[in-house]
This record gives C-alpha cells, sequence and structure tokens, in this order.
C-alpha cells in the first residue's frame, strides 16, 4: 500500500503546482540550478510561449545601473537560450560563494520553479545556491555538530513592547547542563530583521563550522530586531502577512533600540546559561546594526568587551536628539578608556560608507584609540557581511 | 543623515529587483493580495508583455483534474484582466481561511512578486494570504503572549543518526522555572518534514492563541521528522540546496521510524521540564502521521495516553515486515486494554482514505474499543488538518 499511498496523497497534495505535476506523471523533469564539476552552473526554465528569458544574479558580473540617486553597480543579466521549450543557461566556473539569482521572462521577474529554496532580503525574495569550497564550506550545512536556533520572545520595558529574536545556542548545550557560554549579539541593517543573520547572514551554519573546526569559542549569538518600533519580522507580528516589508521599519536609527538594549542583555542573562560579565559579551551589526553597534557600545561603555562594525553607518542625522547620540566624543573617550579587548572596522572599498569608515578611523586615530581594521573589495553585500563574521567570530572570547 | 542612509542602502541592497526599485523609485506601487472589507482579495500583477494571466489555488472553486492514476479535485483557475499593463482580478468574498496561490502567466506558473509570504509544501512553493474571522483567528499571530520555536538536532541511537526536530514551548516556559509541561508529539504526512507543522500547520499561532484563550493547558509540542532515512528537511541536511524535495523520502513507512520514537521522547524529557509519564503525552499526525501515531502509540502501549490519527494512513503494506507491524490485532488490544484517555480519529469525507478508516474504525468497533470520531468535509488537505488541530489540542491533558 505505500507507493498506492504515496501516489493518491501526491495527487491529492500537489494538485495546485503544475511542474510537480509533470514531473510525476512522467514529464521530462527539469534540474535548476544544476552545478556542473567545474562550479559552473546551469539554469533551467521550461517555458515554451516565452519570447525572451534571462537569469540575473550576483554570479553574473555586475554592470551599472541608473536611478534618480546616482549610477550602482548592480547585478548583470544572460540570456536563456530555448530548446524544445526548455530555456538554458550555463555560466562560467564560480569562484565558491552563497549566490542569488531570478529569472526575467519577457520583462516580468520570477523565481525558479524548480527551485525551493529562497531567501528573503528585506522586500527581495531570490533563489540562493552554494558553491562550496573554500570559506563558503562554512556557509553550508556539514557533517558537524549543530547547534540549536530558537525563536523567542521577550519583553521590553523600555519599548514597553513584546519583541522577537532569534538565539542560536551551540551544540552541546542542551547536554553540559553546568557549563556557562559568553554571548554575541549580531545586528542586522536597514530593512532587515531577526531574521536576517540567520538566513542570508549563515549564521548557524557559519557558527557550527567554526566551533567544530575548534576556531572558534562555543557561545551564544542572540540576533536581535533593531527596529524600535516594530514587534518582529514581516510575517511574524500581529499585521501578519498584509504587512509589505521595505526600508523604512518605525524606530530604526533615532536612538531607542540602542537605550532598550539593557533589556536584551538581561533577557538573555536571565534565561540562558551565560556568564554575565564584560568580558564574556560581545555586540556587531552590519550597516544599521552596526551604527547601533557602535552607539550602544559607548552609550554602555561597561557592557561590551568586543565591538565589531561591519560596513557601518557611524554618525547619526541631524535631527537625532537621544542621549545615545550626544557628546559622541566624550562617550568615545570613556569607552576606549576602559580598553576594549577588539574594537573591530569592517568594509568593502567601494561601500558607499566607506568615506564616512575612514573619516571615523581618522577620528580614532587621533584619539590613539586602539582598534583593528579590516578592508575586502566591493560594496555593501552580503558577501562582505558572511566573510566579516567569519573573521570577527574566532577573535572573540580568548 | 537617516533618509540618505536608507536610500543609498536600499539602492545598494536591493538592485536585484526591478519591482521594488520600481516602488521606491517613484513607480506605482501594485498592492497584492488585497483583502477588501467584504473580504473579497484583489489580485494584482504588473505584466505589460503578458499574453495571458491566471490565478490559481485553494480559493477558488475546485475543478476536475485527470491523471494517469484517476480524476483528482484541483484548484480552479480565473482570468486577470490586464489595463494599463496591470492584470488584475477579484475573488468572490472568502470564507476564514489560510489560502494559497500562484499565478500563470502565458501558461508558467510563478509567485506573486508583490507577496514575499510563501509557504513550502513538499516540492511546491505558494504564496498565502489569510481572511481572518473564526476559526481563522487560530492561524493569525495575535496580540496575545508568544511561545518559543527552536530548531535542534538529537542523537538517535535506534537510527544511527544525528537528526533535526522542531520544539515549541509555550509562553511562560522560560520565566516560570519550577513549572513542568505535558508534551504533544505532532508528526507530518508524505513529503513533509519537521517544518511542515510549523509553517502550514500554523502550529505556533494555534497553540499560543488556544492557550491565551485558556482553551488548551500549556504544553510543549514536538514536531519530529518521520523519515527515518532522513536527517532533517530539505536544505536543512548536508545535501544542502542541491537537494531536490519530493514525494519520496527514504525510511517513510518501514517502521525504523516508528521503533525509534522512544529516542526522541528521552531526548525531549532529559532537555526540557516535562512531566515523563503517559498520562502527560500526546502523540498525532496527519495522513502518514497518522499511520506512525496510530502504530506507535501501540507498539508502545505505555507510551501515550492521548492519540489523534487526522486523516490517517492505516494499514502498512504486505512487503512491511517490521516488528511494529505485526500481530496488530494483538497489539490493538494490549492498548485499548489500558484504555487511552482519547483515542480520536478524524477525516474528511472526500478523502482517499476515507474508506480504510471506515473499515478501521468498523475493526474498532467490533471490538468494543472506545474511540471518538470527527468528521469534515473536503479531502485530503490543510484545511482539515488545522481544523483537526484546533479540535484536538484543547482536549489534552484535562
Amino acid at each position: 500500500m505505500t507507493k498506492k499511498f504515496i501516489i493518491a496523497a501526491a495527487a491529492m497534495l500537489i494538485g495546485i503546482c503544475a511542474s510537480a505535476q509533470q514531473a510525476l506523471w512522467g514529464g521530462s523533469q527539469i534540474k535548476s540550478p544544476e552545478i556542473n564539476p567545474d562550479n559552473s552552473v546551469t539554469f533551467r526554465l521550461r517555458a515554451p510561449k516565452a519570447v525572451k528569458v534571462q537569469v540575473t544574479g550576483d554570479f553574473l558580473p555586475t554592470q551599472k545601473i541608473e536611478t534618480p540617486f546616482g549610477t550602482f553597480d548592480g547585478p548583470g543579466f544572460a540570456d536563456l537560450i530555448e530548446k524544445d521549450g526548455v530555456w538554458e543557461f550555463t555560466s562560467a566556473p564560480l569562484a565558491p560563494e552563497l549566490y542569488s539569482y531570478s529569472f526575467v521572462v519577457d520583462g516580468l521577474m520570477m523565481r525558479d520553479p524548480s527551485n525551493v529554496y529562497m531567501i528573503r532580503d528585506v522586500a527581495s525574495v531570490t533563489n540562493v545556491f552554494i558553491i562550496g569550497g573554500g570559506r563558503a564550506d562554512l556557509y553550508k550545512v556539514n557533517d558537524v555538530p549543530h547547534g540549536s536556533v530558537t525563536r523567542v520572545w521577550y519583553e521590553s520595558p523600555s519599548l514597553k513592547m513584546n519583541r522577537r529574536l532569534t538565539v542560536y545556542t551551540p551544540a552541546g548545550y542542551e547536554q553540559n547542563k553546568s557549563k556557562k557560554y559568553p554571548v554575541f549579539y549580531l545586528l542586522h541593517g536597514a530593512g532587515g530583521d531577526e531574521e536576517a543573520w540567520i538566513a542570508l547572514g549563515r549564521t548557524a551554519q557559519i557558527l557550527d563550522n567554526l566551533i567544530a573546526q575548534g576556531k572558534a569559542e562555543p557561545m551564544i549569538v542572540v540576533m536581535t530586531n533593531g527596529n524600535a518600533g516594530e514587534q518582529a519580522a514581516p510575517g511574524e507580528s500581529v499585521e501578519g502577512f498584509e504587512r509589505i516589508p521595505g526600508m523604512q521599519q518605525r524606530g530604526m536609527m533615532d536612538g531607542a533600540f540602542e537605550m532598550s538594549f539593557p533589556d536584551v542583555v538581561k533577557f538573555v542573562e536571565s534565561n540562558w546559561r551565560v556568564y554575565k560579565d564584560k568580558k564574556h559579551r560581545a555586540i556587531a551589526g552590519l550597516s544599521m546594526g552596526g551604527y547601533h553597534s557602535m552607539h550602544i557600545s559607548k552609550y554602555y561603555p561597561d557592557m561590551f568587551n568586543y565591538v565589531g562594525l561591519f560596513s557601518a553607518a557611524i554618525m547619526p542625522g541631524k535631527d537625532a536628539k537621544s542621549p545615545v547620540y550626544q557628546n559622541i566624543e566624550e562617550q568615545l573617550a570613556a569607552q576606549f578608556a576602559k580598553k576594549p579587548a577588539l574594537y573591530w572596522i569592517a568594509i568593502g572599498n567601494k561601500d558607499f560608507l566607506y568615506q564616512a569608515n575612514n573619516e571615523y578611523r581618522a577620528l580614532l586615530d587621533s584619539k590613539g584609540y586602539d582598534y583593528e581594521y579590516y578592508e575586502t573589495g566591493e560594496g555593501h553585500i552580503w558577501k562582505n557581511w558572511r566573510i566579516y563574521l567569519t573573521e570577527f567570530v574566532p577573535m572573540l572570547f580568548k
């Protein structure tokens, strides 16, 4: 009965998906993307009626795109060629990396129907694939012990709000009931939320792999929602599936999130087996999360011994009145007088925040404050933030 | 600087998504789906070059689809009408429910680019929306205390494998450090995995809401992976994003999963604050998971006091040799002699397993075994399984 059951169940369940039906009832199955032995990738789409099919993504050479706000490097496009109703394109051999892509069919952007793997970044959902090897092997699920990932809600008295966060606990946390762990707070960028680092950031995979290789201390990683006016990621709050994600969240850079950060630390330290001192706390973030990390760590100079600014925004807007943003140089003086174990600045040399980071480093240099600097190529992209995470984590709590 | 920063970051980040760019740079924004005050829903797609655009989904009246294995009720299709490059269709007013849909553009099935909310069911990814009201309000995130959801790995000595499962802990679990909880094991169907109940099943929302309303006891819900030959859901194992999900998983109905179930119970009872007796354990599942629940609960008759079969497959295939499937009537006699607090069978009257369930109930009737029966309309669909979950959970641990 098993086989009959499966076929009948399949017929009932996947009635909605014509492409899956076709595969099941004997139509030829499309494989897309297919990673070839030389690490070129073949993309395929069955679209007999289409006139023009392209693929776009960060695996292609960039091209200039014009916007009202200037010219930027955008992802390139490549044409697929049709044969018997199936369109196909094979890329050049690709370097190890996690890549995103979409199809464009007669001008309409769409996901690859043969690939169920997608990741949302702000309001964009794209398909993803990984070319393994080198650093990108850290982004894969490997045959190593795996930590746990928990979505949990905490009460923030400062923000008068019940809020959601994501917590990674390393393999062994459940078994080693007397062991205490250090905590790394990891903050997302503008338009992001408590899902960003775990999805595109591959935090769980990177931590699993670095810990298994003995390169990182077992630690707890706490991924907050840095939009102080929001409870939770899109789809996870009372606004449900009707909320349209975007870059403009409520309460992003007005100081409220930074002020409220002790609520997060207190919640974590009351509910997980962790050390509760500065020596065992780190904070880092990308873009707006780097900005948050900078301002939180100086406003609460006794809280974090390790600070990471990944492609960080630096200075607040002129209308930002929060105490967090007052007397910035005095706050920095107090923070650096206490000699943090690591103050780490990383940025790509094509990032639109490159100049702002140069100016900030010049300020730190002029004061003789001790920090480390890590520069990569390219710009304000997840590729860089994954690299920074893999570089930063091994330096913590040692 | 905040606004400038956001615009520049947006330009860098969402270069890949033409529709989002258009919205950002001032093109008119498409809202889709839009739930109207009368609970009709308007679907929109900007596709100036398309010749024919349809929407398909379970919100439309079903239509007959022919397959080599018989004729089934499949979801209907509706035509969108074009004006100025934007295609549009408004449904009839819809009953409260979680609905799935896709667009079909010139024969090509695609997701709605204006809707980031999607759920994977086996190998199909579809957009989703919820019409609130009535029972469907249980499927929404409401302003109530929220439980935690954890993805965690456990060692299964029986299967010699590290395996993944999903655990819901109710609101208050972290705070009430001396309180113990009962445990409900909730099993997926063929083609599913440890993500199925939390995604399409809306388990976390249903439990949050029922507990907040005082209708269900606070309990822990454990959602296993019932494919004994698999470590984890697609994308979460060492096979990574190259695994193509399908109905045929390894080790689905050969008895291995049922045999190994004490590994799960032992792991849960060692790592969460739970009662460790039959009185405080429940098991239920849909389709193949109902089959697993039936066979686990009779093979280990001292383990579960509450059993739920949701649209369950019943009898094993002829080549299933596991001890789990031997002497079924004797096993049932032993189980029912111990008088489980609840043995609950639910099925839709159009389900392809309806007859098999009738036969099973006739067997139980002929022996005088005590069970409860709950029949709905329609067939082997998630709508029914969400209903069964909302009916079953309030009866547990009382």
